[in-house]
């Protein structure tokens, strides 16, 4: 952690600094110095780095402080699981409006913390800054074996995405509408605040994919990053992507296509990957779709033929 | 580099990918996947993040963002000197206004570029999100051989400081009172503004130096963490601090002892570190004290008398 001003700040750091002290191999010096340092067991590491802001990512009204910290960690280390990285240690750097308390710090601080210790990951520095609203900018380094690139697609693999898509989006909405939280609407609201970077899928599957990205953006913006990477066409089949239970009727209550939103919305930070055509994947995965040559993405039905992509982002 | 929301955000990250792309052994994937993907050269890295905030940190009037930017990067690189480390790659998270245009995002890519073509390590990755002020997260990563630890200083010790202290602070008195800017005045407001990691000499030291830290938050504060770090009494002998040519004459222009502001003003980004009695630097170096018995820090005129320490922070 680097020292700001204020004693008051220097007492808030060496807080820090106790909490997030681990005995860790990897971790050679922690917290504390001028940097960290790491000592990573792999040749190669892995560097992310993402911002959350108040106000743009979320609201505080949403969550406890605790649950809103701990998300922007796992946000972050989602990049280093669709990467097939294990993390090693994070950073994380706050910006504090000048009204933010010791017990929110606190909070927030629990939520790197639980983060941390779901990744088997320490937080390992940061910064604290002050600011008029409040930022959380999250670095992650991972070990990285076989990294698998975003750019590695080719035409004639499948197309297989991690988990379900799309209840993050919808738990999104009942959020941003102060739409009944119930029964029904509580898991996606749970699945937007609770997310789990995916990081032992992404190892798993480091040795075989030939591209992966996580759905961080939407499904359909995430595999047209995949493409262009590459330089192919992905194909959709809109039916095969996968919803959790309860999707098509919650998006019926609040007005909107749960496909569409699967399509559209971000913050799943599931997996989505590509796998030579004879090739299975060793982690339960659902097969989406498939790469072929040419540009950008498109939708197919069950039935082969071309679907309505309104609502998407088109790469060609 | 991380993807954002708006169509135009895409262009801007693309944008920024061909200006930072450079061919570095070290780097085998840059800005463009999920993560970047180094390959130190040596075991360990070393890792620090700084934040500078608008109207906080600086002010846009002070200087082009161009300025401003290569500042950003100068400073988070400058916990990677005082660690003795060799910078790789470094990454920056930009929260930036909606007002914020293209030319304003180019003249900080600029700044971005300039400081990482002086420091030897690509702009590898970082992220764009949008708030209220701008602000830039620099993350760097340094390889790291034999790391200076903050808590090496032993009783005995010497203690040493880079270039000139206090510089920074009287040019960002000039620039905070908006006084005027003449051939006295200039050269202090450039130092603060173009501030010079000082990775070399860092390296340098490495070897041999039993204790080191940046001087970022002043000579002062920065002793006094070294000091509480490694569980000694550092002695500062005032007289012995070196300051650049016209500080004194500046300080009384501005009505400030220009000694007292070496003492307690930040960002000089030079390294203050200590050596084993027998040992000299084997860089251009000032000897300005000496690590004792005991706790915190203490002032000493040449004669030895403890001097008046009001105007900077006590450690014990």
């Amino acid at each position: 952690m680097k020292e700001p001003e204020s004693s008051g700040e220097f007492e808030r750091i060496a807080r820090l600094k106790r909490r997030f002290h681990r005995v860790v191999p990897e971790v050679e010096i922690g917290a504390g110095d001028d940097c960290a340092v790491l000592r990573p067991n792999d040749a190669a590491i892995a560097i992310s780095v993402d911002a959350q802001v108040e106000g743009v990512h979320f609201r505080r009204s949403w969550a406890s402080l605790a649950v809103l910290g701990r998300r922007a960690v796992m946000a972050a280390a989602s990049d280093l699981a669709a990467m097939g990285s294990r993390p090693i240690a994070i950073f994380s750097a706050l910006i504090l409006p000048k009204t933010f308390d010791d017990a929110s710090l606190e909070s927030l601080a629990e939520g790197f913390e639980r983060a941390g210790d779901e990744l088997g990951a320490p937080i390992a520095g940061g910064n604290l800054a002050s600011g008029s609203e409040l930022s959380i900018t999250t670095t992650v380094i991972g070990g990285v074996g076989r990294a698998i690139r975003r750019d590695g697609a080719k035409p004639g693999d499948s197309i297989w995405v991690t988990g379900t898509i799309g209840a993050r989006g919808l738990g999104l909405e009942v959020l941003l509408r102060d739409a009944a939280r119930d029964a029904l609407s509580l898991p996606f609201v749970g699945a937007w605040l609770e997310p789990r970077a995916r990081i032992d899928a992404g190892l798993a599957i480091a040795p075989f994919a030939t591209s992966a990205i996580d759905v961080s953006d939407g499904l359909a913006q995430d595999v047209g990053h995949l493409a262009e990477s590459s330089g192919v066409r992905a194909v959709i089949e809109i039916e095969r992507i996968p919803l959790a239970s309860g999707a098509g009727e919650l998006g019926a209550r609040l007005g909107v296509d749960a496909r569409r939103v699967a399509l559209s919305s971000g913050d799943d930070y599931e997996i989505v990957f590509t796998l030579a055509a004879d090739q299975t994947p060793p982690i339960a995965a659902t097969h989406i779709g498939r790469i072929e040559v040419g540009s950008g993405i498109g939708a197919i039905d069950a039935g082969g033929r071309a679907v309505e992509s309104g609502g998407y982002r088109h790469f060609g």
